[in-house]
């Protein structure tokens, strides 16, 4: 959406292509609650981009729909776009940018240690987040407040043995703002973030994980988690408290795994069909160095976002904003030079 | 340049104001050796940037100049520039883009206790970058090559002590690349990182940081270093290892201390001139929220890169095509909207 509106924005026309029956991507599919640093409801955030979207008479909305093939080269590419009636449709653009975006790790493939599909009470941040956009925070299994929640870090991510070697750089910021939304809504309920390093860059280290501290009482401990049952009903968390050097057995009522992020169904298939390289976990391969961070193998061909690597939503924007810049110059340049 | 280059691809003019003699800012000013994830210098990419800059007809580039004076509002601002001779110019523009990055933090100010002023072989992220990118790594005591180098972390952010509280986002990332540097210089050199948190985010983790643990032997080391002293003509390096919860005293032979971002003068100087908010340290205030990534307190005016807070280069990058969008969204939009 942001890329669709930069490009309106400076006077071009946009065909803007999502498979999903209505815009906002993971963010609304996901039900996410807030952003890592800003207060509002992502849900209001994302009504009102999509209002200002879906009525900019330059922007054409094809929901349901998706790119089935392509050809051509920068300035005269033909997409051909099928809805879900299975109607096609060939569409003339200059540019493409992809906004594919990403899928959370799911924590049952090869990490069956935590036992998310075994106890009712071992979630993710993306069922944290649903709960928390509804206004509460509850142990799945009761309905009733926690009295301790934990959150463990990197599952997915960092992690070569599932083919997962990155960071996927979002997950620190993200559990670090559930917790203190957590503490806020269940002041009685204890917290505790098990961590490799938290990565709290730039103002997220003040601004939130400081705050997470300070204010909010959250406990970070770094530690590995190696084992999770099943104890007189709640959850024993085994690991070792890797600062303190020593054994450790805590008991929780919820556990909440920072899962990480993976190229969506959506980023695999478009890799393809568009004819871009795609690095080996299947995010979109950002050929262009150090001075591009937009530019795909197919020169007219972008990329913003998730769709090209763990990125969060200041490089998605960013990244957004680049890419409508690129796709328009390459619209508007003079055909000879094309 | 990014920006500039943005800009002018989209047809619009821009004039670029730079303090210094030369385009390319502090990679070039403190000699870059290479950026974290490309392998070209950055002399070379530089140099074909500001090349490709210069060159261009709609690029008006004013070196030597400062923003002296500023009026108006989005889509008919009067910018006065003042060039090293006291020659002033009022300048018609829609939209301003500040780019004006950071400094890195001085080791001397008030972290006396690593005596950076004090031992000629304690030095920062920014010396070493200078010698590797004269191709060499040696102690500048003796001129010899060393026997062992330790980075510390975090020198000047994450700090409350000095008033940094953030996180300077970039310190991780290229003291291990400068660390895989020294490996590939020095075979025999031992080289350290002591460190809080490793935030090698993304492709970093396996990329640089895995890279610099299995390739090139480098060691990681989660400590807290409180003293460094001269003894037996090497450096005593004295602290803890908070991972084997022990106390820990090294001898080093070069000492590299990873300094942070600080608002550079440039963006202290110029948010008042041009009546834009900034934050505490004195950065400029983002206050778009969270889908912009670029404004500030006032319309038409933007702002890419270190200026607003610690960026990497693909934030920066990132951010000065968002901003170059937008600033030309500006200029071309109706005069009766403005």
């Amino acid at each position: 959406m942001e890329a669709a509106r930069g490009i309106a924005s400076l006077g071009s026309k946009v065909v803007l292509v999502e498979l999903r029956e209505r815009l906002g991507g993971t963010p609304d599919s996901a039900s996410y609650s807030s952003f890592t640093l800003d207060h509002r409801k992502v849900s209001d955030v994302l009504a009102s981009t999509r209002e200002e979207v879906e009525s900019n008479p330059l922007i054409d909305v094809r929901l349901q729909s998706r790119l089935t093939a392509f050809e051509g080269k920068a300035g005269e590419f033909k997409a051909t776009l099928t809805n879900i009636k299975g109607t096609s449709e060939v569409v003339d653009c200059a540019s493409v940018v992809i906004a594919t975006g990403f899928q959370h790790f799911d924590p049952g493939r090869e990490t069956q240690m935590y036992g998310y599909y075994e106890y009712e009470d071992v979630i993710t941040l993306v069922d944290a987040e649903k709960m928390l956009s509804a206004g509460k925070f509850v142990r799945p299994s009761t309905g009733e407040p926690p009295k301790a929640v934990c959150f463990i870090q990197c599952v997915g991510s960092r992690d070569r043995r599932i083919g997962n070697e990155y960071c996927s750089k979002v997950c620190c910021g993200v559990s670090s703002k559930e917790a203190i939304e957590i503490r806020e809504l269940v002041p009685d309920c204890k917290v505790f973030v098990f961590y490799i390093d938290m990565r709290m860059y730039g103002f997220w280290e003040d601004r939130i994980y400081w705050k997470a501290q300070e204010e909010h009482r959250v406990n970070f401990v770094r530690g590995i988690v190696t084992e999770i049952i099943q104890k007189d009903g709640r959850l024993l968390v085994k690991g070792e408290d890797t600062t303190m050097g020593r054994p450790m057995e805590v008991t929780m009522d919820v556990v909440v795994l920072a899962v990480g992020m993976e190229p969506s169904r959506g980023t695999r298939e478009v890799g393809p069909i568009l004819g871009v390289a795609q690095e080996k976990h299947g995010f979109i391969e950002l050929t262009g160095g150090s001075f591009d961070t937009v530019g795909t193998s197919v020169p007219g061909i972008f990329v913003a976002g998730a769709a090209a690597g763990p990125k969060d939503l200041d490089d998605s924007i960013s990244m957004a904003g680049a890419a409508a810049m690129k796709a328009v110059a390459i619209a508007r340049r003079p055909a000879v030079t094309a």
